[in-house]
């Protein structure tokens, strides 16, 4: 008998069919002599419209009060669901997220988990209940609702099997798994078997959006075994897993992308100490999150430029911050950017036993003409920023160079 | 400096701009110099809205994960309205039921209030912000959401007054106060500008829809004032309050009638003890309540007729009950019933004090040739079981008779 978390997202509980459906396969699961417990979104759409409703009493709304409003949202989905396991015939129990102490810190609608009382779901599931959770939601100290921000469910399921020390946790979605690359951009992309936590991280951080980063950490930190797959087949997804030997073998595991940065540089400023803290103190006080930065060295004038990207939608916002930065600085280049870039990355845990994986990225890109304004590295990845309108291209040039593919074989091979 | 406690029903938060208003109204009080703790409803439609979904899943949904849905109703309307006080430059705070402790049973789907942590609420209410609670709902002691039935938003505020030793309870709904009688039926009915408890209590009770009968309850025991009024004017409605001298003065207060009952006789059963039991246990049984109940006597042949009201909507399940018990009984005139009769009562503590009310009703219903199939009465209230299709006729004749009404002088003395 195995204890699994199974996690279905707003668009698997989307509707009442949609949600009877979910009940059956958890159902299936239980009956084959499995102890479930379940972990829901609220249905596709219900955010949105909840949300709208914020947006029409304020314009900035308390997030507070934000959190009360959107955790309803899992209220409805579980209380259906208990309900539609017991006309099936199951037994099952809903919780939110304060009545199985899902305890966070006081960060409302980006609270982190600190705790979870496991006690009473597991007195319900040696009951032989299935139990299912809202997502999303927790409490703080003081009683007060807490949201864990986008992508939260991931994190309430993965987070309850390592509280409930789960042998496997099964995140439910609208796709397969994780894929060589997006399928949509690369027709040869693939489905990837196993992947290791680092190697999702990685992917995660970078703009795959299959399961949330924070999720990850947690899997990570507990080692609990992820499945990421889809609610609408029984083919087997992808397992997120602890790095083993054979993950060694493949040097790149995967090519992603992200759209949604914007590049800013800052030409001429003095290369004094503290020049970085003057340029990027006004930056964080407005809460602008920064992704790359990169500081040429001093060319011998005494000048430097510092390159770095933000959240595209935070561009404007911060070309308007970076003025009076420009005058304090005496910056004599003064300000460029482009919002029309992509962060373009490769990433794999074999990479640390191989060397000239970048050199490879590189000349790859400059074969296709790509030009590269700014690089990036960590132990297991590479990231290099190119001009937006190139991205198709690119992702499929590394994709085929790094033989990700299922027509990877050399032509000469396959004939 | 008052404590005032302001209900709105789902009428008046049924759209963000009507909870804008409330959220203004609810402001100006507080500028005024009040402390004032709100309680909301949920978004009218909204209840029907998650009742469909249940339905959807369970034939009759499971009673626990029906108050988990339902109670996500108040949760929506509460963060908005603190929103929308926020965004006016007030401070607002929202509560769920489990969050100041209404402590219940555990009958879910109609659960009884036993206890309010008073505390939390007074803490923010003298750190000057509105306080907004969640009407309908409460936790029961194993922490589960527990709701109070229909109109059970009016019990949670006139609790919160008394726990809160508010200065007053005001209702806010969509009529203007409490009438003399039904003004559609009645054009001459007026707003009553002062009831007792008691009276409330039989007016709830037989039928007038616009304070819950909990709520009345509860005000009378902890003696709350309770002042019933429109949402959209700011004219004076109708205080419940406790009986006084003044009150004694008018013989009767209203009029009211009930079309939501059905009478059954069950005839020639042996006049024996036991046979009331008999005839009952099956219906109690089947969780079917009975209203009024009269057993003529026995007029010598050793038989009797059985005569009760049940609400019209069990009328024929129980018509299929009672077969097994004619047989049983041996009852030799059958069973025959109306589903079609109006029960209409007059009400007054007045009455205490004035014998001959009775009569005079029974007189005015004859003069119009209106016949009387049941009677029952109280210290306080005459009702009597007459034909559906008169009730506009009786409504009226009684309501002119004991001049309740806005032209109730006399002909000749207006000219």
């Amino acid at each position: 008998m195995a204890l699994i978390v199974q996690k279905f997202g707003g668009t698997s509980v989307a509707d009442p069919e949609k949600i009877k459906n979910v009940a059956k396969r958890v159902l299936s699961k239980k009956r084959d002599g499995n102890q479930v417990v379940v972990v829901l979104s609220a249905m596709s759409g219900e955010t949105n419209r909840l949300t709208d409703f914020a947006l029409a009493m304020q314009d900035i709304p308390d997030a507070r009060e934000m959190d009360v409003l959107l955790s309803s949202g899992e209220q409805v989905t579980i209380s259906l669901f208990a309900m539609a396991v017991k006309a099936m015939g199951g037994e099952c129990v809903s919780f939110l997220g304060d009545q199985v102490k899902i305890e966070t810190d006081s960060s409302h609608t980006r609270a982190r988990i600190e705790n979870i009382d496991s006690d009473r779901i597991l007195g319900e599931l040696n009951s032989d209940k299935i139990v299912v959770v809202a997502g999303f939601q927790g409490v703080a100290e003081n009683g007060d609702i807490t949201t864990l921000g986008r992508g939260g469910s991931d994190t309430t399921a993965v987070a309850l099997a390592a509280a409930l020390k789960a042998d496997a946790c099964e995140i439910f979605t609208d796709v397969e798994g994780v894929y060589t690359t997006d399928p949509n951009m690369c027709s040869s992309a693939i489905k990837i078997d196993k992947i290791s936590y680092d190697e999702m991280l990685e992917l995660a951080s970078l703009g795959a959006k299959v399961l949330d980063i924070r999720s990850v950490t947690f899997a990570k930190q507990y080692n609990v075994p992820v499945h990421v797959r889809s609610t609408f087949t029984e083919t087997e997804g992808t397992w997120v897993v602890k790095e083993d030997k054979d993950m060694e073998g493949k040097v790149v595991s995967g090519v992603t992308y992200n759209k949604n940065e914007a590049r800013i540089t800052i030409s001429g400023v003095p290369d004094q100490p503290g020049i970085a803290t003057k340029i990027f103190t006004p930056i964080s006080d407005a809460d602008i999150i920064v992704d790359m930065i990169i500081q040429n060295q001093d060319t011998g004038n005494g000048m430097t430029d510092m390159t770095f990207t933000v959240i595209r939608s935070d561009y404007q916002r911060t070309l308007k911050l970076l003025e009076s930065v420009v005058k304090e600085t005496g910056a004599t280049g003064g300000i460029h950017g482009s919002d029309s870039i992509t962060k373009i990355s490769i990433v794999g845990v074999g990479m640390r036993n191989h060397s000239g994986i970048a050199t490879t990225m590189f000349s790859i890109l400059s074969r296709e003409g790509i030009n590269i304004s700014m690089i990036s590295t960590s132990e297991i990845k590479v990231s290099c920023i190119i001009e937006e309108k190139y991205t198709e291209l690119a992702v499929r040039a590394l994709h085929d160079a790094f033989e990700l593919g299922k027509d990877s074989l050399p032509e000469e091979e396959t004939l």
